[in-house]
């Protein structure tokens, strides 16, 4: 049985052919088109493309926005506004005639790690993305908690400083205005570059990680304080520079979680699928009931 | 069936017994005595007195501290630091012959309300008490939520704001030191007194209730773009206050809430059972498994 996941992400999308819940067949991404009518000729032809190659029975779609609770239709898309108010799973469905599954990219990220990945043997699962935004998922015995409302998980918009810094909602002081690339971009610096300077021993570079990695430490201690999760999975292309704010990160955690135990216990791991978990997490979502 | 609860707190310890969870046949309170000694005297002669008048089978047991995994010692008490590392439940299972259970405060009034209360029909419920602390708990199904070290419910200490207001936990910015008496205690006021001049209409005294409201709906926004529960339920000293507060607290999570549909739909309420909520969740400690 191939499943082919996709992942629609602001920059590129990923895809991924995965056999049997067990081997991955193929890999590949393209830049994603920034127009509806060529966003949607590329996407038909690339599935019409891996469907005639590889036997797919069922096709899983991961898009970074906020879905409705039935996951059909596409809300909101921040990054590819003209994604907005579609029915994606009714339209590729009605295309290609086979099983289509929707769900938000973080928590197909999460799903991966949760299936595959770092949380394998978890119950309780935290996964967060790094990015643009801060994305967030709650995972309990595998299946996503989407709370009463189907809006759970939303943990970039936690709140850790209510006097400073902007965030994407037009707040101050979320979670996301420090821990996502907006921090960097406050710093007027490319997180690629200082990483790389930080690599070569840069100290004003090593500085900003570290800073980076307290604010991370702070939002996470919030998380461990409410939910005491057994593990907390890290993804995103800021999660590369994992080893650079791990150290500050932890500071903080020793500081401000109040259990002993879950201080001791608990696991903040960097993901094992940072570039194609939100495709391969996708496929996973047909683990799912 | 009846039922004794009882709540034992800084300031004073209640007493409640409930018949077939159904009807209150008694309220009372005394001071808590602030020695070991005394207190256990106290204790002792308390549940005596009661169990020779009434038929009780169980004694539920509610105290502000931090339990172990099991619920049957308590690790740490911080207003009455001599309870302390106490086998509290063996001691009174021991000279009563009862059934007992021991659970934290927060979380008895938290079931009070979601057995007998405001909380009645919801199934994702969050408590908080707004007391010298801030006290969180989460029920979900009516059970509660313990995350995976057993510390899950921390709510007070998720911090909104890294840069001030010191905490009990000696950190800066937790939810507590914003949400808690020592908001009122840093503006040198006692709640009491500024509730009252407020109610008379004094603007200033009004204008800190203002203030308060925001930094409760700060943390409580948190809660729901987090966890995206159906309602939640506030309790402790300071929720008596709850129409002063309550505009400016609705004010902050129309703004910080970041899904329409928990924006619109979820419910923040005062709770049914400021005082006795704690021993009366302490007797529904019986109606879980």
């Amino acid at each position: 049985m191939k499943i082919l996941g996709i992942d629609i992400g602001a920059t590129n999308t990923k895809f991924v052919v995965l056999e049997n819940f067990k081997r991955i067949l193929k890999k590949e991404f393209s830049p994603t088109p920034k127009k509806k009518r060529e966003f949607f000729l590329f996407l038909r032809r690339k599935i019409k493309e891996i469907i005639e190659k590889e036997k797919i029975s069922k096709i899983g779609i991961g898009i970074a926005g906020i879905l409705d609770q039935e996951r059909k239709k596409i809300i909101f898309v921040p990054n590819l506004k003209f994604l907005s108010r579609t029915p994606l799973k009714k339209i590729i469905e009605k295309e290609f005639k086979k099983k289509i599954k929707l769900e938000n990219d973080t928590n197909c990220f999460t799903l991966s790690e949760a299936f595959f990945g770092r949380a394998k043997k978890n119950k309780i699962i935290v996964g967060l993305t790094l990015g643009t935004g801060i994305g967030g998922c709650i995972l309990f015995k595998k299946k996503i908690y989407k709370g009463a409302f189907g809006a759970a998980g939303e943990i970039g918009h936690m709140v850790i400083n209510f006097e400073r810094a902007k965030c994407s909602c037009r707040n101050l002081g979320c979670f996301e205005a420090f821990g996502s690339e907006r921090f960097f971009k406050r710093k007027k610096v490319f997180s690629k570059d200082i990483e790389q300077k930080a690599r070569k021993g840069d100290r004003n570079a090593k500085r900003i990680f570290e800073e980076y990695g307290r604010y991370l430490g702070i939002g996470i201690s919030n998380i461990i304080n409410i939910l005491d999760p057994e593990i907390i999975v890290l993804g995103g292309g800021e999660a590369k520079a994992f080893d650079l704010f791990f150290p500050s990160l932890k500071k903080e955690i020793e500081k401000r979680v109040i259990s002993p135990f879950s201080r001791k216990f608990v696991k903040i791991k960097k993901g094992k699928f940072l570039d194609f978990g939100g495709a391969i997490g996708a496929c996973a979502l047909f683990k799912l009931n």
